[in-house]
């Protein structure tokens, strides 16, 4: 199992910027690798359960489910149901916790995964850089 | 603010225990002291942020907001917006954990809340004993 | 029970900052209100279930016992033994987060107690700017 | 990364258990495996940072340090120094929590660890079934 993490702090409330992130389909108005997304057999975006589908600025496809959403502890945590090949058991984690000093908030994302050995190099990059430091930087800029 | 606990063994997996309790409608269908349950405006009882509405024996009435659901770790979350009088700030965890020995699980079912101190042993006893023991009780039963 | 929370980022990593708070005995070192400090028993401070003894400005002392220490994830919890008449039960929870972007950290610091109602605001006040707003932006100023 | 993950309940309290378990250097005197155990430079067994230094019944030697202890919830995390071949980054997570029906507590054991990919199933038997289920059930018979 290969782990993940990357944190960072962002210029907004927690609270603000979960309603954003709680959002499980709106990812693609946020995160610059991503360009369409929607949940299957239209379903609520915040019910456990619920499947995205989206797509990738390189054409591929990612289905994940949602496994858990807090508005308690500001916390979703999905899995990769169909994703890039090679990667399995794909479980990410974000969370958002309140920096009580300034407007501001502290952000947590995480993600586990299996892979052959000799991905697992690439994969790291792939999941860690591509998506999540990627999806960061992004919520940096947005929240300025 | 009052702080109730209280746990026990079921004798069924986790999986098949969280089957029922994930269903934030269906505490009617084997706690004791609820007669009936709906959540408000048809959403989806796995909608993080839906509202159930629920009638007790005595014929008084709670309404609970699920602030998280997690299918990855057994746990559910709800707050009371409107629920005996005196009562405030209520918020009620309840969590699955696996006994890998035996077909089990433990159960863990805590909340929170503020009262007037004058009111804080009666309604410790109407939480602790009334609505969290007895739930656990009855689970007890239904799984043997 | 009152409950008090503050959080706020400092400019080093986890680990530097954490080698400072580990020691049980390190605070009068870089809390302003705190002018000594000393271990019952000569005991190492990092024994858990030692006791600290310690002088404020105002000359009161307050004895603390270590309930845990992890430097697995950066988090200590202590009770208070003896302290500030009217406060019992208190239990504060120190707990350091890597920020994986820039070399920071995200620092939690909270508190519980039970107290007399008459007595809530102001020693929510006492504990919560006195002792751990005191105490975060003595530290942000120590890690520039 | 592999993760190995066993639990039951125990006719016993958490407070009990406990008194035995948080002896870091208690291992031999009830672990049917290991047969020595001492602290390095005499440190105390509470003291988070120790070493264990253990030896086995078939004669080999463990060292591992104590990465966390915690009398608040009943959690110890420690880390192997040197062990096995081929096994590294072992971390081992020990808790317990209590069950309020009846006088028993639930204890969970957790491990992860890194190893060659075709030594997995070897080293995820010795951990979890040799190390981990052995002393659980060295325990269910010590507490009755």
């Amino acid at each position: 199992m290969v782990k993940v993490y990357q944190s960072t702090v962002l210029n907004a409330p927690a609270e603000r910027v979960w309603r954003d992130l709680r959002d499980f389909n709106g990812l693609a108005s946020w995160h610059p690798l991503i360009v369409l997304s929607r949940i299957e057999k239209d379903h609520p975006a915040d019910k456990v359960g619920c499947v995205r589908n989206f797509q990738l600025k390189d054409g591929s496809r990612i289905r994940e489910q949602l496994l858990s959403l807090s508005d308690f502890d500001y916390t979703c945590t999905s899995a990769i149901l169909d994703g890039p090949p090679d990667l399995s058991d794909h479980v990410a984690i974000l969370r958002l916790f309140p920096v009580t000093e300034g407007n501001r908030c502290f952000i947590e994302w995480s993600a586990e995964f299996e892979c052959p050995p000799q991905k697992a190099a690439e994969l790291t990059e792939t999941v860690g850089e591509g998506m999540i430091q990627t999806g960061l930087t992004a919520l940096k800029k947005r929240y300025g």
